[in-house]
């Protein structure tokens, strides 16, 4: 296939990696700024940038776009795709967009297949793109009834061979109900935990823990505020669950309630080792 | 020097096993169940499991059990030890229990030393055991001013041959307050984080900022709730400033105000790469 990638930041620059080196498909940029094209083009990971009036050659084309952009790139180049290709996507949240591009993709004979590749980095831009970020990771396709079976075959297959691990097909509404959870929540988290006055006190006095805590912190809040924003109502709920939950550590520590704050980890321990058990099986 | 280790669990088989490594110092281990003795012997971290009526023969006892006993053990055989011998434990909470210990162990002739090594791992027990787990980590010692400065020297040159990073010399009340928030607020978000409903459908939709979220909820609930007793102030004014910050977040995405949003998320972004400019600055 002659693959483009629109937007070659660390997702995008990631895609091109990972496509050049372990498939024999021809990967095209598509960039706002030149010199990221060079760059890619110096690191031999696509063959050359591509103008927009070519956009009618390629039999895939990615969107590796924060949010917002992604949805105008689609709209507003719809009419310039080949009839019968693939449009896909990278965005964080599915939900209403999905339905909206695979309608307007359908119009004009393109097979939209959304998608949400669960991997990234505490950075961002191409510098810090790399070919390995998917090996192993989970990647997530949320095709509707009307989405072609076809082109979603094509767009695992090709997940598969860039090295991700687990493919799961689900809604995109129940995509974005879970993701609120194990994504957004814990940047949410990351985002919130910082802001402590401790904070200024922790060198010298953390270890692990406070590390993983805070890894997240350091997200782009153009992007996040947009995703956040597109996915209100399970993320409320997230966050209104955890300080629930916090709440009764919280009282059972301030009440000095042993026999109810030990329960309290006994259960948190519990859930996570039925997790873990779950993962190892996974893995066997 | 001949140094008893108490409690051959994860830090104190580590413990054993870095001395050994690392050091020629004489390494006994003390500890309930005889089958650890018999594997430390096995392994070849330690000299041999030593009895309570040698307690006198030590330079240097290391308690490496759970706050509680470590108070008691100490208590209980205060008396047995060697006159000049530096007793030293690795509690995470220091606070009145230093004070007590330090006037305790001085009319017995015995010179206490209170330290908090900052590693850890979320499994427990000797299996578990690494003696590079302390490679690099953070090494708290906390004397108060009567403490004898000579046993502070010593301690510290251990941990250092033992391969911790930085050693840092804090009071035994700040020590409280500052890991109230980087070490115990940590576990009592990722023991709060797993009980959403959410948790039972995450497989498959996560990537590593829910794993480090909720890598330490396997804690041992009965170590911990006597940590967490033991820090009941600060630690309850952690919880309520990270749930304060939560329900900012909170608020601005259920209200759908995307400046406030992306002010707060910019603002922990800033924080916490301020943070991590001081980190490298320290490791150059």
């Amino acid at each position: 296939m002659k693959i483009l990638i629109v937007g070659l930041g660390l997702i995008g620059g990631s895609y091109c990696k990972a496509i050049t080196s372990y498939t024999d498909h021809e990967v095209y940029g598509f960039n706002r700024n030149p010199k990221v094209i060079d760059a890619a083009v110096e690191c031999g990971c696509i063959k050359r940038g591509a103008d927009i009036s070519e956009f009618g050659m390629f039999d895939m084309v990615i969107v590796c776009l924060h949010p917002d952009p992604t949805e105008k790139f689609m709209r507003d180049n719809m009419d310039k795709f080949k009839k019968g290709c693939i449009l896909t996507d990278v965005c964080g949240i599915k939900g209403q967009m999905t339905v909206e591009m695979t309608k307007l993709a359908a119009d004009y004979g393109v097979n939209y297949v959304g998608t949400h590749p669960m991997a990234g980095k505490e950075h961002f831009g191409f510098d810090f793109s790399d070919g390995s970020l998917f090996i192993g990771a989970n990647f997530i396709v949320t095709p509707l009834e009307e989405t072609d079976k076809n082109s979603v075959l094509i767009v695992e297959k090709l997940a598969r061979d860039m090295g991700f691990g687990k493919i799961v097909e689900t809604t995109p509404f129940d995509h974005d109900s879970i993701i609120a959870y194990t994504s957004q929540l814990a940047h949410v988290v990351s985002s919130a935990y910082v802001k402590s006055p401790t904070m200024q006190k922790e060198l010298g006095f953390s270890a692990g823990s406070f590390k993983d805590m805070t890894r997240v912190a350091t997200m782009n809040e153009t992007m996040w505020t947009s995703l956040f924003m597109s996915n209100r109502d399970c993320l409320v709920f997230e966050i209104d669950e955890l300080i629930k939950h916090l709440t009764e550590y919280r009282n059972a520590i301030a009440e000095n309630d042993s026999d109810t704050l030990e329960k309290l980890i006994r259960d948190g321990r519990l859930l996570k080792e039925e997790n873990l058990k779950h993962r190892t099986k996974e893995c066997e």
